[in-house]
């Protein structure tokens, strides 16, 4: 089979292309405002019917929330290809503020603008434009060779963007028939506006939120200042205390599980040329601030942090109150990588914190949570085709790259269905997602759609 | 002259001695509420009728706010003994919540209970009961000698409670006539409810309120984590670097002007046998908090303190938020001793902060007080014959305490009038000042005025 059928169908068809995905963001389906609950199912509706078009077996699946869509269709018969299974959202953001967007976000247009032409509407981004890539690919295929090159299952949301309360228990509940090989996702971008790339290690999360009590009452500072231990104090010693002066955690075992940089990620990344100044330049920074050694993109993408996220404790009203408070508390967050450990590194923290409390003092936990690292199997042949496939299109070869964020999407693939997911977006920095005149360009539509056709290709080929 | 004629003219004298009081107890003259103003005016003009009745030449005196007394008399013609300023405040403390009270507050009874005899009442010990005693003291020395042993300027305010507003205004434009060799103010207790004190040394203070900022804005932690540099760490790390390991402050030059106690305050400190243990287990604390070797006393009263008495930045509410905030705050107060100069350290403060400050870091320093210490000069005889006087009244000896705090008149009697005070007062631990049920027992107010006429005695002899 020849790939070069379907990317000219892809080509001819880009007007019609865009005409669908201008449908679609018509419909208002924002998920976080139940005024819009019509419309989410509407949305959901109009994805059914244009799959079934394609000859998807396609159904809406209710959920205590907004509904899923699901479709399935086979691939050619004897076929051992791989089983896939993409997945996207249809709902967007809400508009808010409306008064900033040049026109109603809900009546799409093209536009002509110095980043090239580009869809403008609430959604043409995320996730509408982005899920319709993979849409259109399968549409342009079935039409040039008339039936996919492999099974594929498509898994579409509406609550993607208010938390996505029905997806564990959806999964959970239809684990059989989701499970596939390998998840396409289609929710990313490219890095730096510019660079194809699969997403393949996505850091974890270990949150700790805790109160530090040491005298009963607040004292005054004028009758105690000097006898009695100030739990503020005592809460910045542990806090300073957690890093060295070449910027590592200082947790027993912390390190544990944290791999180094295989060679071939090493060398793509170095290729990616990242401007670490300007990154930080943006926000008003100057110096990376994480280990002593490490590059920038190591920093944010494949080492573990610790950050406070929040700290409070005593007077914080105007002008001063000479107290002594009884009370100090914090809330701080470890990004994890590899293969670290969550709650090993929860023991190692509240050790540490204990050990470094006052006689007297107590400490309260309150919430936490966990969850760690998401690391792909890029050994799984899957990976390098579709990193392939993808350099094929773009101008500049594809690279493996990391999130320094989670994306609690991928981690649930694994967890409750146990497959890999490949993370590959078309959208761009300046996409404006989730904020007033979001756009996709016309070229990751369009390219989007060719490289996932090439994508498509590459692993059934 | 015998003082023993006085003292039993007192003792004799006290039924009447408390009936006064508390007619002056029943004038609810809270400061702080405008609903209360006409009582004020009445209760100084109660104090002027008072000391008119002992021949003292005395009027009111109106400011802004409520009005002062003043009253001069002389002493005997010829005399060159000291001229003596006496200060106390008719003002007193709401009595919210009422319902605590198990009397009205402003009808005041005389109550037997397991602490001795007690005047029940609001102001009872706060302050106009203490300022009764001198006032006894006075018109007992005048009835059994005519005439009183020196010159003696009556100086009340009826402010104290509401920050002194008219406070400092009226000393300047009064200067000439408010300036004596040496105040008196009866406005402190005894130690540990005990031993009758001459507090000689009050600690200073210097606030800094400041926020640093890094990020121009908030990050989010997936994004920045480990290469953006968080505002918490840097300023937990700063707050952390203030205490070395012997919890000394680490600031250069901090301990310039700090004094070693003399043998002779030491011997009486440790005379006091402060029970440590129960001031902080009181608290809930239990070892104490200070630099290592010196003792509790010191750490509270002679030793220069450094504490964080409030610290915000980030996200502090329920849950998580994974922000790297763009700003950290933080209010601080150092405590003050002998000589330190509150502007020096505030310069060393602040080269140590900025010093710390990584690249692209500003600061911003709000709100900032600052006061030096108040030590008196207890070479001058009044001290120790004043503090003879104290102890052939009270079962114990006296002793030259320290106060941690500060108390603002006495600085300003110093800055403005340049005469050093004597804070002598008998009020105990238990008196419930500025809470509900508060009280002054028989015992203080007749000690009390026992031990003014004693001092008169000792000053004048």
């Amino acid at each position: 089979m020849s790939i070069d059928d379907v990317l000219a169908r892809i080509d001819a068809d880009l007007p019609a292309a865009t005409t669908r995905l201008m449908d679609l963001l018509r419909i208002p389906s924002i998920s976080t405002d139940p005024a819009f609950k019509g419309d989410c199912d509407r949305a959901a509706d109009w994805l059914v019917a244009d799959l079934q078009t394609i000859g998807i077996d396609a159904i809406k699946r209710d959920t205590t929330g907004h509904p899923m869509v699901v479709g399935h269709i086979d691939g050619p018969s004897g076929s051992d290809g791989p089983h896939l299974l993409f997945y996207g959202h249809y709902d967007v953001q809400p508009v808010d503020p409306l008064d900033l967007w040049d026109r109603d976000p809900f009546d799409p247009e093209i536009q002509d603008t110095p980043q090239g032409q580009v869809i403008r509407g609430r959604g043409s981004s995320d996730d509408k434009g982005q899920l319709m890539t993979f849409v259109e690919a399968c549409r342009a295929w079935k039409a040039v060779h008339g039936e996919l090159p492999c099974k594929i299952t498509f898994f579409f949301e509406g609550e993607e963007e208010s938390g996505s309360p029905s997806l564990v228990p959806f999964m959970q509940q239809n684990a059989r028939e989701l499970t596939a090989d390998i998840a396409l996702i289609c929710d990313t971008g490219l890095f730096e506006s510019a660079v194809p790339a699969i997403t393949t290690q996505l850091r974890g999360l270990l949150g700790e939120d805790f109160t530090i009590t040491g005298p009963n009452r607040d004292l005054h500072s004028g009758m105690y200042g000097g006898i009695a231990m100030n739990p503020i104090r005592v809460l910045t010693k542990i806090l300073a205390g957690l890093h060295d002066d070449n910027g590592a955690v200082t947790l027993p075992g912390f390190y544990d599980g944290v791999p180094e940089l295989t060679d071939e990620i090493r060398s793509q990344w170095q290729g990616l040329n990242f401007d670490h100044a300007a990154y930080l330049g943006d926000v008003g920074l100057k110096e990376p601030a994480g280990e002593t050694g490490r590059t920038p993109l190591e920093m944010i993408w494949s080492r573990p942090t610790c950050d406070v996220n929040g700290i409070w404790g005593g007077y914080t009203g105007d002008g001063f109150k000479t107290v002594l408070p009884s009370q100090a508390s914090a809330k701080l967050s470890f990004r994890l990588v590899g293969t670290q450990d969550p709650d090993a590194i929860r023991v190692a923290f509240r050790s540490y914190l204990e050990d470094n409390l006052p006689a007297g003092f107590t400490v309260d936990y309150l919430t936490e949570k966990g969850a760690p690292a998401s690391q792909m199997s890029i050994s799984d042949p899957a990976f390098e085709k579709a990193r392939q496939a993808l350099t094929d299109e773009w101008p500049r070869p594809a690279s493996y790259i990391g999130c320094g964020g989670s994306i609690p999407i991928a981690g649930y693939f694994k967890e409750i269905l146990g497959m890999d997911a490949m993370l590959i977006g078309f959208g761009r920095d300046d996409d404006q997602i989730h904020s007033p005149n979001e756009k996709y360009n016309v070229e990751s539509f369009h390219k989007g759609t060719r490289s996932w056709a090439r994508i498509l290709h590459a692993l059934t080929g």
